[in-house]
């Protein structure tokens, strides 16, 4: 597998990182398959969305707050409980299609790495399978 | 990969593509390995639940509407930051096993696609990976 | 495929599979590649999430509790839509890295089988591409 750095700068934000996947595909050379994308932590995430307006992002970041309540009794003693239930909504794992060496996204898709606990020093990892 | 169409015909709604996409993996030729199931775009997602009672698809649509608030302060102008969200929540690529050419179900599933902000004209992509 | 019972015992509880998914990796006999998990079922799900603090397995579902709510006039009879809603917020699919026949998870990670219906009888399925 081919592993990445991505560092996020906030609490909580939105980092696109595209065009980095797709240069860790190139380095896999695989031409046609499927590209496993997967993040080996439990209070970020990984998903697929709108790559034009980066106030879809905010409004991600700002829907996830809304839906995930601060407020419950939380047992978890480190206080990032919320950030551990907003990853496992969103999940760690994504697999996008490979033709002609290329990521198949859609024409509005980027890929994001969902920091939900920041600002930290986070892992990406990519694999290709051929088929 | 094989791309289909499916139309959506209302703001929210579940769209059943089971048996589509059993005939797309038929299309493929792959008898045993796993079935990816890909949708291209931001505001509709894929979700894999129960096919016997329709009621269900109308309680998830309407679970859906009452976790993400239509009342936030959403800074995205089109107005479907709340479809965004739907679809981030919920996902857009999906992995299913296939034995003896069969896409490999539990008995109660089938396979849909999530329309958030339709009615619209979707794309949904397949691909089989022999295994 | 290799098919695993899972017992839950409660109405809602994560079930920790990691070590289960690792012996049916084993079994499979691939060394590097992709392992794909499934779950056929429509009222639990699959996450991956802390494996150290099982404090936070509580959380998780505490916060599924808060996020879904009991009170909508939901239409399915069987009166289980929460757990229809909280598997396809959380989904059914994962697909993990496998390198030198191990299940490459985080430092932080395992194998969660989300039981949101029970108690019951469940089954998980594994499935290991080469690649």
């Amino acid at each position: 597998m081919i592993k990445m750095n991505v560092k996020t700068g906030r609490k909580e934000e939105l980092v696109d990182i595209t065009a980095r996947i797709s240069a860790a595909l190139a380095e896999t050379g695989v031409a046609d398959g499927v590209c496993h994308i997967y993040c080996p932590h439990t209070t970020c995430a990984l998903t697929i969305n709108e790559n034009a307006d980066p106030d879809v992002r905010k409004d991600l970041t700002a829907g996830y707050r809304d839906i995930v309540s601060e407020e419950l009794p939380y047992a978890h003693a480190e206080g990032n409980s919320t950030a551990h239930i907003k990853s496992s909504l969103t999940g760690v794992s994504l697999s996008v299609f490979v033709e002609n060496s290329a990521l198949c996204l859609g024409t509005w898709q980027g890929v994001y790495l969902c920091e939900f606990d920041g600002p930290r020093s986070r892992e990406v990892w990519v694999k290709a399978v051929k088929g």
